[in-house]
Formats: C-alpha cells, sequence, structure tokens
C-alpha cells in the first residue's frame, strides 16, 4: 500500500507528539502596499528546501536530529487581513497549548500580529525582537490600521504600549517615513542599519529570563543576498551578520518566532528562497538549543 | 518653462471638458486568490502603449480624432475592499454626472462593482455584457463576500436579481466550480467558452435600447495571446474574435465599460500588455461611433 | 492535534483503498539532450493544481466525485536511467496488482519506458496511443540506447516489434530525423502534425477492446499554447483539440497513462504549467468513465 | 591536433566554394523605437539551433542535403546606421558577385536596406515580397529617414519608386500610421493582415520570372507564437500559414531574402528562437529546389 | 473636474518656478554596444519611485521638504546620437538659464555629453566627477566617436583637454582596455576600483569653489547590487560606499549631475530599479543642502 | 571569399601550434541532483565574453598577449557520466601529450574527474586546489557513484587516497552532509567559509614544486555574486577574494585546470555569466605568468 504524498520543510518529519517545534504557513499578503507575492514564501521554502542540506557546518548540528513538526499551511481568505489573522492566531494557540514553539513562515509582516496576539495573552511581559529593513511602525496606511506598514505599531500596543517599557527591539532598520522613526525615537528600541548593540541586548535578556518572540523579515538582509520581497531596500546586512544574531537570539528565552516576506516569484534565480531555507534551518538548530 | 511630466494612454490627451469619455484606473488586487499583480495593469498600459499606433487599420480610425480624457489611478488601500469599492464609485459618479462615459482600468475584477453600483443607481435596467473565462458567480469565497470569484454575483443581485431578469449576458465562460454553472443555468445568460450567440444577443439589445454596462476580463483570450495574468485558463478565444465582439457591442447603448485582469510581471515578454493595449485601443474606438 | 502537511493533485485526496486510479511522479530528466527542468514538472502541477477548479464544464464532471490516490513522486537518482526506469516498473507494478489504473506525471519522456514494461508483462497485446511533436524513434543518441529520443523505438520493440502488429500510433508528430520517419513507415502508425485518423482508430480499438497504454507529451502542443518545455516545436495542436482526443481515447480500454515533460521553469508566465493540470484534469475525468 | 571552435546555423557546414546560399548576419538594432535586443537574433538562431532536426517532414527534405555556408555576422558600429548598412551592401555585393544567394540575418528591419541596394544594382527590376506585422512606410521617423519604421519606404525609393510599378508586396500587414496606409494606397500592393492574395502573386511573378527579394519580419506571426520580438503585434499568422507562404515564394525567383527581429531575451522561454529557427530551416530548403 | 494624470519622481512635485533643481529624462541608448535597454531608465525609476520612503533615515531628511521640479523624459530619435546629443543640451540649457540645477537621468552614459556641452559653456573651469566601472575614454568605437565607450574622451575634450588641468576625477573604474588606462595616465585623475582619494579631493575642490558636475554610471556598484545594467562588472563598490561618496561630493560647489546605465528589464526582481531610485533620493538630499 | 564563422573565448584565437593553454568546453550536467542548466555554462561564457575587456586593470596584462586556443565544445552524451568522462579524458591526454596546459569550462562538476583521470597519471603526485561551496565527498548519491556529489572524492581516490597524503586542499566549504565533514577530517584539508590558510599552502606548494591542479566551481562565490548557478549556497566570498585566492594559486606549478557550475538561464540579468568569463580571464592571465 502506497502513502499519500505529504511535504514538510527539509528534515521537519518528527511525529507530532514529539516535537518541539511547529512550522506553520500563513501564505497571505492582501496588504502588501507595493509588489505582492509574499503568499508565496512558505510553499516555495517547503519545495525548494530539498536543494539544501540538513546538516550546518556553523552550528555543527543537524535537522535530523531535532524533531520539528511542519503543520502545513493556514488557508487563508484574500481579501480579509482581519479573518487571516484569527487563523494565524488559533492556531498559535494551539500549538503553545500543546507545550510546543510556533514558528510562522509568512506571507507578509501582516501575519506576525496573528501570532503576537496569541503570545501576549500567555506572556504579557512579552518583548519583541524585530529584524527588518522597515520601522513598520505607521499608525495606518490610506487608513488601513491592519497593514503591513503598521504591524509593529499594532505589537507595540499590545506590549510596550500597554506596560509602558521599551520591548520592541528593533534592527537592520533603514527604511520608514519621519514620523515612524519619531515614533520609535520615544517607544521603541531602534537600532538602525544593522545589529549594533544586539549582543548586549540579548545578554541582558538572557539574563532576565524575559520571553522573548522573535520576527524576522527576510528583507533585514541585502537585496544583493536576498532581492526576492516586495521592497527591496538597499544596504542591509548580509548572511553571516543575520547568522550570528540569530545565535546571538537562541541565548534569550524565545517563546515564538517568525520568518517572512519572501516573494518567490521576484526572484527567478532562486537563490532567494535558498538563503530563506538556509536562515530557517539555522534559526531551528539555534532555538533547539537546549530542547531538542 | 518646462511642463510636469505627465503620462496618459496613448492619444487619451483630451481636455477634460471636450471630452466623452473618462479613463479610470483601479490599482487593486487585493482579493486575487492565485498569482497577484493586476495591480499593476493600468500604469503598464499606459507606460507600455507608446509601442502601439494611434491608427486601427481595423477600423480605419485613429485615436487622435476622437476626444478621451485619462484621470489617472485611483489610490486605494490594499486589504480593504470596501474602501476601494467606494473610491471606485466616486469616481464613475464624478464621470457619469458630467456627462462622459467612464471606461475603468482594473485590477483585479472585483473593481467592477465599484463602478457597477453608480452605473445601477443611474440606470436600474443596466444589462451587463461579460467576457471572461471565469463565471465569477460564487456566493463567496472562503466565506469572503467582497471577491474577485464573486463579483459577477454581486452585480446580478445589483441588476437581475433585483428585476427579475436575466440581464447578466456571459460570454467565453470555461471556469467555475458546479455551484456557479447551476447558479447560472437559472439566473444568468451563460455562453460557455467563445462568442455563439453574442450577435442575436446585441442586436436585440441595440433594438431595445437599453443601457449595456461591459466589462472584459481580458482572461478571455486564450493564454497563447495573454499568459500575464493570474489564472490563465486554456481553451480561451483569439484576438480577432475579441475585436468583432467589440465591435457588435458597440452597436448597442454603452453607458460604461472596464477592462480588467492585466498582471503585466507575468507575462516579461511584453505581449501580454501589449495586447490589452490594442484592445483599449480598439473599445474606445468602438465606443466613439456617434460620440467623439 | 495538528497534521503533517501534505501535498496532492488538485481533488486526489481519495484514500488509496478507495481509488481506482494512482498518480506517481517521476522527477527525472538526465538524458534530455536540449532544455532540461521537466524533472520539476510532477511537483509543479501539484502545487499550482489549487489555481484550477475541481469541475469540467466540458464534461459536466467534478474531480471531487472520481477517486483519484496521489502516491507522490519516486525518489529518482540522476545520472543512471536503468535505475530510475526500475522505481518506475515497480511502482507501476505495484499499482498494477492493486488492481488500480497508475497514472505517470513525468518527467521526461523516457520514463514511459518503466511504466510499460510493467503493463506489458501483463498485457502482451498492448497498444499504444502516443501524442506527442518528435517521433523519439532513434535507435540510439550518441550511442546512449535510454534516451527520450529513443522511448518509443524502446517501447516499439517491447510490443510491435515482438508481435509484428503496428500497434505503436503516433500523433501530432511533426520533428524527427529521417531514419525516424523512414522507421515509422515501416513499423508505426504515425499521423503527422494532428489528430487526423484518431477517432476511426479509437473506435476500432474500442470495438476489439485491446488493452491500450496512453502517453501524452505535451509538447504535442503548439508552442503558443505550451512554450514551458525542453524542445518546443511551432505548428502543434491547441488545447480543443487535444481535449477531444482525450475524450475520444477514453472510449478505449486505458490499461496505463502518463503526462510528460513540462518542464515549469521555462514559462515564468505559469501559463504551461496550468494548461498541464488543466489537461491532466480532464484526462482523469475521461478515463473515470464507468470506474469511478 | 585540435579544430577551433566553429559554429554555424544547423547544417549549413559546406565549404563555400561548393555553397549555393551564403547566411550573413547583422546583429544591428539601433533604431529600434520600442524594445530593443534583435541584435541578438542572429546568433541565438547559432546557439539555439542544435535544438532542432535537419530534416523537415513538411518538405521531406533535410538540411545536410543542401549546401548553406555560414558566414557568421559582421561587425557593425552602434548608433550609425549609414556604416551599418554599407557593411551590409558590401557583404551582400560579395556573395551576389560570387553567384551565391545571399540570406541575411537581422537584427531590426532596417537591415534590408543594405542587402536590398546591393540587389536592386544587379536587378533593376527587384519585386520585393514583405511580410511584416507594420507597414514600415513611414517618410521618417522623429526626423531620422533611416530607420526600421522606414525601411520599405526606403526600398520603395529605390524599386517602385523609381520605375513606377507596385513592385513592392505587403501582406500580414496589421499596424502603421494612417499616412503610411494612406501611402500604401497609391504605391505598393498591401494585402493587410494575413497572406490573402499571395497565390496569385506568386504564380504571376513566377510565370514572369522577375527577380524577387523575400524579406520576412518574423513579426508577421501572432505574438502567441512569437512573443520574442519589440513590437508584438497581435492578430497575426501561425506557422502553418508561413510555412505556405513560404512554400508559394519558393515558386518564384527569388535572388535574395532576409529574416528579421528576432529579439531573443524578450521570451525567455526560448520558444520564439525556435520558430525562428524553424521558419529559416523551411526556407532555406524551400530556396533550395532546383539549386542545391 | 479631473485631473490628467501626472508621474513624477517620489516627491518631486514642486512648481517649476519655485524649484531650484529640475529633473529631466535622456531615454536613449542607441550606442549601447553590449545588452541595451538603458532607454528605459528614467521611466522605470518614476514608476517604481513610490516603493521608497521620501524620507531618508541616512541624512534625517525628506524630499517633501526640498523642492524639485520633474520635467519628463525628451523626446529623442533612435539611431542619431547627435539629434539626440542636442536635444538634451538644449533642455540642459534652459535649465540652466532659469537659474536651476539640471539632473538628468539616462539613459546610456552618452547623454552626459549633452549636459556637458551645455555646462562648459557657462563653467569654463568645469571639474568632471565621474564614478563608473568602465573609463569611457576610448578615441572611438568601431570609427564611431559619440559612443558610450568614449563619452568622458569627448568631455576631456571640452575641458582638461582645453585648460590643460586633470580636470576630470574618475573613480571606482575597473574596465577598460588597455590605451584607454594609458590615456587616463597622462590626462585624468583616475582612481580605480573605489572611492580612494575622494575625501581628499572634494575637500580641495569645495576651498577651491571650483564648478563641480557630478555624473554616476550606476554600474560602479557591484552587480550583486546593481545587476540591471547592461555590462555588469563584478569588484565594485557597495551601496553604503556610494552613500558616503555622494554626501562627500555635496560639500563642493555641484552645479550639475545625471545618473545613468539602469536598465530595468534586465533584472526582473526590481532591486537595480529600486537601488537607483535610492541613489537618486540621497543624491538629491545631499545636492539640497544650502539651496532648497 | 568569406571565413566560417567561428566563436572563440574573448581574445583565445592563438593557432593550437603556438598556444601554451587550450580551453575545452564539457556541457554536461545530467548528474546535477537540483536545478540543472550548466551545461550551458561553457558556450555561455564563449557567446557574452565579447561583453568584457581583454584587459585586467588587476594585473595590467592583456589576453590578446598570451597564446591561448580554445577547442571548443566535446560532443557528450547525456544520460551516460562514464562515457562523458571518457571523453574528456581523452581530450586532455592529447592536450597534455602535446605539452599544454589543459584548462576545462563545465558542466556540472562532475566533469573534473575527467581531467582528473589524464593529470594523474602522468602526475602520481598531483595535488588538488578546490575553491567551491560544497564538499563533494560523498561516497555516493542514491547510490550513484559518478555524480557531482562524490567527484572529489573520486578525485581522492586517485590521488590522497593512494599515496597517504592529504593532497585535496579545499576552501570556501560552507555546505555537505555531517559524514563528508567527518571523512574531511580524517582524509582532505578542509578550509571552511573561506580562502584562511590559502597563502600559506600556496607559498608551501610553490617551494615544494609539486604539481597541482586547479578546480573552481564558481559557487564558491556568494549567491549576490553569483546565482546562475544550480545550488546557491550563502555566505561565500566576493569577486575580490576569489581573485587574490587565483593569484596566489598561480605562483604554484599548475598543471591543469578547470571553472565550473555556471548555469546561465538561472540568471537572466547575465551578471553570473559576466563575473565568470572575468575570472576566466583572471585565471587565464594568471597562469601565463612565465609561460605566454
Amino acid at each position: 500500500m502506497l502513502e499519500r504524498n505529504s511535504e514538510t520543510f527539509l528534515g521537519c518529519d518528527a511525529g507530532y507528539e514529539e516535537a518541539w517545534a511547529v512550522l506553520y504557513g500563513a501564505p497571505f499578503d492582501s496588504t502588501t502596499s507595493f509588489r505582492p507575492g509574499a503568499r508565496f514564501g512558505p510553499s516555495a521554502m517547503r519545495h525548494e528546501s530539498f536543494g539544501l542540506e540538513t546538516y550546518s557546518p556553523y552550528q555543527k548540528a543537524d535537522l535530523t536530529d531535532i524533531r520539528v513538526f511542519d503543520s502545513g499551511n493556514l488557508e487563508l481568505p484574500f481579501g480579509s487581513a482581519e479573518s487571516a489573522l484569527e487563523e494565524i492566531e488559533k492556531r498559535a494557540e494551539i500549538i503553545l497549548s500543546d507545550g510546543k514553539l510556533p514558528i510562522l513562515l509568512g506571507g507578509e509582516h501582516l501575519v506576525t500580529l496573528g501570532a503576537v496576539r496569541a503570545l501576549v495573552r500567555r506572556y504579557p511581559d512579552l518583548h519583541i525582537l524585530h529584524f527588518d529593513a522597515h520601522a513598520d511602525l505607521r499608525e495606518d496606511y490610506l487608513g488601513v490600521r491592519l497593514s503591513h506598514a503598521s504591524v509593529m505599531r499594532r505589537c507595540w500596543e499590545l506590549t510596550g504600549g500597554r506596560t509602558g517599557e521599551r520591548s520592541i527591539h528593533q534592527f537592520c532598520i533603514r527604511s520608514g517615513d519621519r514620523e515612524e522613526f519619531h515614533f520609535a525615537g520615544g517607544h521603541t528600541d531602534l537600532h538602525p542599519f544593522g545589529f549594533d548593540g544586539l549582543e548586549d541586548l540579548t545578554e541582558r535578556l538572557a539574563a532576565s529570563g524575559v520571553p522573548v518572540y522573535l520576527t524576522v523579515d527576510l528583507d533585514c538582509l541585502d537585496p544583493a543576498v536576498f532581492p526576492g520581497t516586495g521592497t527591496p531596500e538597499a544596504g542591509g546586512v548580509f548572511f553571516p551578520e543575520l547568522l550570528n544574531a540569530l545565535l546571538a537570539v537562541s541565548s534569550t528565552r524565545v517563546v515564538g518566532a517568525d520568518l517572512n516576506e519572501l516573494a518567490p516569484m521576484l526572484d527567478a534565480s532562486g537563490a532567494s528562497t535558498a538563503v530563506a531555507c538556509k536562515v530557517l534551518r539555522e534559526m531551528l538548530l539555534a532555538l533547539s538549543h537546549g530542547r531538542a
């Protein structure tokens, strides 16, 4: 008897029960204001991950030794951001309630809000580590408040805006309107252009044991490395810097994570999808320390 | 003194006052369920129209002799279909109230609903001629009622669903779920695959003098001719058939029109954008009879 | 508890036991002599099939009503044609021995040989219906006998070459070297350019009840419709003709089938993959008559 | 001892002395007003011709049996149309003076003028058969008289404009400004859209024995078949029609020919280059009757 | 009443009277010797600039606060370099005579010569800052003296060749024939590979108050960052280095500037156009110091 | 009398007798396990090399001054790795026996084995310098021992595996399975990620006068610089580092070399082919020291 075709991200074929981490995809990009296509990101990462090795010579570790489950993509309606966020929140809630680490694959960056809503209910003192070219701090975008350009503002309202702490830590930021940078000046912990200050921060966060959500917009990478995204923004970081940043973050108490904004059709060479897969491999291995 | 850069569709540089027809673009594709990109359609048509001649050897007529005004694109928020439709309706309303013919450039097909709302208020007995590969008659799509897949169903509610007439006439349809074909069987005038029956119909409509809205989803064309669209559907019509259909329609009393679903990035050769421009030229010339 | 991600061709989610037909993919293109990439065909068809409807307005039938199982892709070594053919033959053998119809998704056309080996053992009087731009009748290609350019010659050796009958029926052929056409003149039933003679043939085959294998190289389609293939050959048939041909074939006793030579990366518009999906839908529905 | 790498169009490897026809390439596109790239046409045809068979099942003839020499590409300066035309004329003159048939591969259509200048000196009563989507009859283009858009006007001045005959015969024309069609009405033999009237004409030309130059702008083909060109124009002919037209022309006394306007980079699928190669194969075989 | 569609580069919507700087586009690439397409550069930058923010976090300044006018593209004939240069010179002359800074968007690099002709008449002691991968110092290219490969040689004849000074300062140069490097050794101030020496130079130029023309061939950037250009040349600078160079230049007395050689179709990801837009934003902001 | 079209890599037009180095191409990629297309590498490098200068400002040397012969591509059967390797070995043997340096252009990396077989017969103490992202040390790949993923393992069996020395020196390696890194730990001289240790090594090798084979898999470069390859692997070196490495190697006694894994169709911008050409120019110039 033959088995039905299944497709998981490279090496993420543990059973649900034994897994400590669960991948879930949110193929949504309805609020993207420039070039859409991030909806195809999570599937492309699964399809093309078999071009990658399971072994990391950077961490000397192997995906086949850690136990990750891939629950596939949510079925999300286009044209209704609120419904999409509800589905994401529900899935994150299930994974959290089963004691596992939810790892979201976007999709446009707005999807992060769904996950953060679930996490903040469980961890009211949540800190967010945000790697991105864009500040994403707009109050609204042409009147729409649920937008990829506003997602960190909405997350701030749920975290620092409520607790009074500067609990959103932004790195690699090199784009935003004047308002956003002004808002950041007063309310978030924004590090422009690169990862300056990350090591200090992660040491502090690790020492305090505070719960951390890691959200990676892959356009933090320079478009040289990652052209396959809706709004490529020159002047970004390169892979070795992002790798080191992930390793630094792994010393903190990460309770959820996501990886966003791969628009695979925009880079026909496949190099953008390949680097996204490699970042996910390194993220999974880094977060598995002490768990898998 | 120099003039500011302006960009209109080829030959559509009349003044507003003197124009009998007005182009308006709706760069919206948030509800597209498969490959997005129709948002770039209207701009691409303007950019690339200069590769086309203003003269039509088919109609022996020239765009420089008719007077069309190009009012550019609406600024539409992504992620809110309702707001987008309101903007479209408002623009159509202004054009209609100035006694001019509104010609909408999409965008995904949902944009038609904005125009039809304005037209139906003015012409309660409106008939709709619908050229499309897809029936677009779904009650909803994953719970969302404002979707490109439901646009003709929504239009039906405003027209035939209210008057009891089969006033939506669908041609070239070759895709839909079983429900949609069943619904069409009871409520619309659906002609599958091609233009069979169009000539009879337009003669009848012309004789009766009933107001007609023409909505052209360019994917009625075969993907051989028009691959640059989100959901290419084999088995369509070719350019000469569509040209003849436009000429047939021009004998009726057309009170509004649109042209949709060019996703220019999906056809890097530019041939899809070129044929879209040519269809628009022929549509404008055909509709100008007795007006320009 | 969440379910592992699975991915089947549109609507082919029956259980194995209840299915009458089984899809199996052969992602192999090592002997392709010009542009490779057919290896990505079966996966692309699964990924992109969700852009298609399950319902066929041509046959007024729905994939959700027939029971097809998708067993995914074989894991095939590149660089060893013989090993690849053995894997294909084994899979076909399992499906046949479970009383189900094996439907192979290539890959380059050589994969057909693996399936035909299994079928001919069970049906020594097998006839082959071959739709293709190319005759594929070379004795060898640069000394290599297991080549996409020789696959029909190898199949002939197993069927007509053994029985003495002209049991290979070739349609749409418009490319080959002089030798191949000469060979065909003496040994196969070759119909150049299109489907002339197919209806007569299928009536005869249906009447005789002889077992038939259907092999479709999608490049029988004109490159206008299907540019996404390694060796596009102008002057082919269009979708409606291929659809009619499939319907004609469905009246015979089909005991196995395949669909080959989609190289999805060669057509970035996605139109080639879309038409391949549509051909498969129509083929499944056509073959389901009296079975599903 | 090894041989230096050479590259000829498929099967065109005769020695110069024995050849009856000589290929020469003009990689020039400086006056192209829309999308350039035709400069890469002749090289692309050589590179990719090995994906084609030397044998034609249409004509039951083989390139390996006729003797054609490929003299490669001229080295042409970009930015000086006059110098480029002089080089082309010189090469045509050499080939003609050696008693061989010159067959030019463009490049943009202006290159034809260089060849026609050489031919008209030798054949003052030259007729020109012109297959093209565009009339190319402008007096000038933005003041420039040596332009792809004016090439047939310049050719007319050298032939019919001098002799008073309608000796330029245009087929498939479906684009031009009003002036051009008006000029054609008075001075050329223009057949719009397709090949209506060609058979009559070629019979007359064959009977009279008048020398004929054949110039094929590949954009006479529909963009469905041939999107890889600078100004794709919907509504063209398909391959079988062009093939029949070539066969009709081969009955006349052809003294020179060209094939133009393949811009290979505009069609990444390679299908446009493939059909260009196939058209050249059929043209060479058709013209070889009674010569090779 | 509706307004006609206009399209300016992001945030450059000042009135002509109030503007201190004026953009003008030269969509010309007729002398390009390798891959053409730079003609589409200026329009692509306008179309896609709305994907960029008006605010620069590098300079903490905003395009909405400075007053730049976008006068659109010149209409230039292809195939006549001299006519094109005349049009460019005329436009530059108008802008200069109105006391505004002319900023030219190419097109191929030859367009610079038109602007320099206008500037040198007004500023006989003009210095030129030249950022480029290529020396552009050929005496001629295949006999043509007005070529992108000779533009700096022609500029030198108008400046240093006349005054006897080394007033052409070349940076990032990593390609040229031996002659060009030899010529540079004797006549220009050539800095190979990067920006070594720029800071010293700009301090000297600023101190002396000499008028400076800045010409940026975007291929000074590494192809990793900017693949969308006709002759990508590995080993270039990255965005942060170019940004710093622009800031250094802004301390001198810049009297004219240009930005060239974006060929947008060569980079389908859009990243090349995006970085070109960002460089223009930073250039405008840098040059606005003390003016806007 | 005209000459037949020939095509050599830029400036490699010496006569065979006078040449010290001979290029030979192996357009083979049958064992490629992910994205194929490297078969088109050698031809693409020839076609596009005319976009490069013959002069190197890095080495202040010119290809027109050294004498290299380009013998074109071998005709290799797809689907039989062993036959392909035999053809490569034979060609290398001829070049070696004529006292010239064989320089192989791949193709996938397996082709190296053919050359190494010829070299090791003549130089039993051969050392191999291997620049690559991938270790290529698998014992087999899905049971196939002649695979691109095993090529260095096969080479090791012929060299270090026989002599007992660590004579394979690997640089830039950042991908492989755990086994491969383990094998390298015991049997090769592997330097992960970059060129650390190369200068020391080349000094030692130069001093000892041991014969050296240089094999460059171009994917040692970062995908930012070189996306046009089958398995792009982030975190690689950039052009200046590779250039310096080639210069270091040129001090040793190089007796053969190759350059592999350009898959030109995967990078439509042409930048990958351009950098491959530039690497080959620099390699030829570097290796010519004391020979040409």
